[in-house]
């Protein structure tokens, strides 16, 4: 199995690991005493850097993004040319031994640096991120060197923290996640306007091109090629009556053959339209990849619940989208959504996970996070942590739809846009008001109309409300959405047909109503939405690494 | 705040948790002494029930999805009528204690119901999966029902224990999940045919209905609206150098505006258009959702490698998409990867992470997943837990592809249909066969020329390889595929232009590389390959809950 004697091409013996990285976090984390003295390798990014002593050395601030925090890195112009390594972006990896600084420096622990491994450097006159404080809005041109701010490198670790207590909690809770499909079919409750998803521009692109390169042939080419089946038909016949030998008649078959074969060649050629395929003056979705209409999901609930009637607890936590001409700082096209679904639930079941859901990411990241949510605090939001101490701690208040209407009524400090009456959706103003103002805590309201509820959910005994519920929390209203869903076959049937919906679509939603239904109950969470709540960051364009909105779909 | 004086509709005050309910797998895994005496309530779906001593009671076989094993039930006449609870499918939330079973049995613990708290019912005439046993197949047509039913549910738990272990294995290490957008302008070196996202045909066709409503005007139209604005700014001029009073000239000023507000509104409906809209002959895609063509992402690297180049070792896992017209058991149009991407990594330590990943799941499904592997044994793959142990245990032989490829040329036990020649891409049978056979355990082969591999792969110094490296494993082949990526900007623009991709896509890409550019490394792992992998199942439709491929998108 030697394999040296033959082309050395590739055959790089000289495969060795890196040396092992130190994280900076590691490092400001630790304790000094026991870090003081030791070696290691570092690598970041300069935040800033500066000349010091006429030249002779220069401290670097160095963030790695494994935290908020920089270390203080000082290198001697005898390691290395100093004016390479000062400007803010340049990345290096360093090695080198941490030391206590001078009384009365900030930091607990820096490294001297005693060789300068490698460099990535930067033209400080072409970089686009100077150290200068920059607008959120500015920074959003720059979607792929953002991440290179406090910022937004604070509230990618917050997004990485809130995806792991999410799965985090759901396992200790029991629930199996599932992965839903992105593209889907099934349209759920028209919940918003939807993408398609298609192959029929790229196909009639090819179809385009190969025309050019091989045009279509013309009505003669197939009369001549009909003309020459007729002919070669007549010879076989012919041979055949006349009684030819066996090769003669076979070879005049296969020439026959031939002749077929070029003309329905040809006739297909001939069907070849550039263009999108239509069909009875309508595009013809057949022709389509999925073989008809497909879309982005909305939400993967309906499908999820296939799985709550199997395995009981169950959650998704996947990309939705809604194509939706939304400019404002609360929408995007493609968001991130947590939609847990669990069998022999009731609306109250599905209250108490939402709330213990909710409670539990607040905790998490005050365990987990604190020095990002300070960051929050000091750049964005001062109440930020406070809210996050707040919800994890009080109860969430729980009123009917009913009653909350009745409370906005008897408002007098304040003058809604929208007026409130039984049967309004609450707007945004409302549901800040009940939150923040009246309750001043996390409120969930219950028992909606059904006239302002999605189909699926239950049908409450008093025929005018369902069994929905949101939870509203400070800074950003709504923050989940839920509902037990309808179990009972007739009456599921009854609430898409007075939809004004087709059954159709649902049957195989129905379906988990005939065989076995369960009383069920699930909410979704919008994820971006959390993250506002937990960061007080105004833009959810902000929360998410890569935002798509109308007109903007950056890398 | 008493709202108990108004309507009452909704203001359900009735509202009540569930009993909290058992899950089966507390019960089976349970220690028998603890159990027997306890009263619980369980739910789930009979898989098979009977009556017993001329129906005076039944056992039900239940199962909630919390693990493969049923919960044996014994239900008596007395309690519920009993032909309604045995049919397969049927669903029922039942409170009794748990008892001892007869000696010999089998079971070491079992449930005396007391009472049934609800059941949802089967017509056993109607309910599509007997319980026969049903091929994989059979089941791909009832996607919503499929998950009750052993293998199904069966994958989903592992599915979802190998999505954990995936996160647990990553922040151990210090990453940090991104997610990477669905929807992307930039196309990953054309790794695969893409699907388009579009509004165009939604768009088109409510300007269809709108000129159904309402049809363009004619030019008449037009004619008699610019006639009108003529007509109406003669006579503001005639009033003007006539000196009318200024309520005279201000009045026919309006009637002016209002004639231009009507002829423009006018024109703006003249242009509108059924159909796709178009410019100089093609599609018009600025007239699209985000102005240009926008795509269902094929990976997420070229994106995470943005945060890699600032948070240093972080990894996405999401959906990404293929709209290929592959119809093999190894292919699906949506599908999940897994794409670590690493900072200050070379090739090497891209293999380390690579190898101690795959092990990391072995081991993790070892640990927490054993009777569902077992069920895989028994069902599917007699080797699927050697497989683990073995892949688990041992080192991964690393081989460079130079090497690989004189191996296989001295295979004289095998007729591959592929020839082997230095440059070729493997092929799966080449694949296999160094991992089956040659080394009967994991393979890494690195190095592999550079003109099978994309543009984004360090080209080394023999100039002819790149530091590529798959991950191959029995039974699917290639497991990972990887690379350390090439951080110098000359190298980079040169190998972009001799692929013959135009560089302005890639400028943010450059980018990367012109301001602080860092040596790293990435990989990507397909999920589902890693679930057939396994489980020793054969065709990846089975191992995601709603399997895309061409022709087929249900629910």
């Amino acid at each position: 199995m030697e394999a040296k004697d033959v082309s050395s091409a590739g055959d790089d013996t000289a495969l060795e690991s890196s040396r092992p990285r130190t994280f900076i976090k590691d490092i400001v984390r630790g304790v000094t005493e026991e870090l003081v003295g030791r070696k290691v390798v570092v690598g970041g990014w300069v935040k800033t850097g500066r000349e010091q002593g006429k030249g002779s050395f220069a401290f670097l601030e160095l963030n790695d993004g494994s935290c908020l925090a920089n270390l203080q890195v000082i290198v001697d112009a005898a390691v290395h040319p100093l004016t390479q390594l000062v400007p803010t972006g340049t990345c290096v990896l360093v090695e080198g031994e941490l030391k206590k600084p001078p009384e009365g420096a900030k930091q607990s622990v820096e490294l001297k640096v005693e060789s300068v491994l490698e460099v990535g450097p930067v033209d400080p006159a072409e970089y686009p991120l100077p150290k200068t404080r920059l607008t959120l809005e500015f920074l959003r041109d720059f979607g792929h060197l953002r991440a290179r701010t406090n910022t937004i490198s604070a509230v990618a670790r917050i997004r990485d923290e809130l995806a792991y207590a999410t799965h985090t909690f759901f396992r200790k809770n029991g629930f199996r996640y599932v992965h839903t499909p992105i593209i889907t079919t099934s349209d759920c409750e028209g919940a918003g306007e939807m993408f398609q998803v298609t192959t029929l521009f790229s196909n009639a692109e090819k179809v385009e091109k190969e025309l050019k390169q091989n045009p279509r042939p013309s009505e003669t080419d197939i009369e001549a090629a009909k003309l020459l089946v007729k002919e070669k038909g007549e010879t076989v016949s012919q041979l055949k009556s006349s009684k030819a030998s066996k090769q003669e008649i076979s070879a005049s078959v296969s020439e026959l053959t031939k002749a077929k074969e070029s003309l329905s060649r040809l006739e297909e050629r001939f069907k070849l339209k550039a263009g999108i395929p239509q069909k009875d003056g309508k595009i013809d979705y057949a022709k389509d990849f999925f073989g008809r209409q497909a879309f982005l999901t909305v939400s993967g609930q309906l499908q999820v619940e296939t799985y709550a009637c199997a395995l009981g607890n169950v959650y998704t936590f996947g990309p939705t989208f809604r194509a939706e001409h939304s400019h404002t700082s609360r929408h995007l096209a493609e968001f991130w959504m947590v939609e847990p679904e669990i069998a022999f639930a009731n609306l109250e079941d599905d209250m108490n996970y939402a709330e213990s859901y909710v409670k539990f990411l607040c905790q998490w990241l005050l365990d987990n996070c604190i020095e990002d949510m300070e960051f929050m605090v000091k750049n964005f939001d001062k109440a930020a942590i406070e809210r996050l101490k707040l919800v994890s701690s009080s109860p969430f208040e729980r009123i009917s739809y009913t009653k909350a209407v009745q409370l906005l009524k008897n408002v007098t400090d304040k003058k809604f846009e929208n007026e409130v009456e039984w049967g309004i959706d609450l707007a945004s103003e409302h549901e800040r008001y009940l939150t923040e103002v009246l309750f001043k805590k996390p409120v969930i309201v219950y028992n909606y109309p059904k006239g302002i509820k999605a189909f699926y959910m239950k049908l409450n005994d008093d025929q005018k409300t369902v069994a929905a519920m949101d939870v509203l929390v400070p800074k950003v209203g709504e923050l989940i959405g839920g509902s037990q869903r309808e179990e009972r076959l007739d009456v599921l049937v009854k609430r898409i047909t007075d939809s004004g919906l087709p059954l159709e679509p649902y049957e195989w939603y129905l379906d988990l109503r005939r065989f076995g239904t369960v009383k069920h109950s699930g909410f979704g969470l919008g994820f971006e939405r959390m993250i506002l709540f937990a960061t007080g960051i105004e833009n959810i364009r902000d929360v998410i690494p890569f935002p798509r909105y109308p007109g903007r779909a950056d890398l």
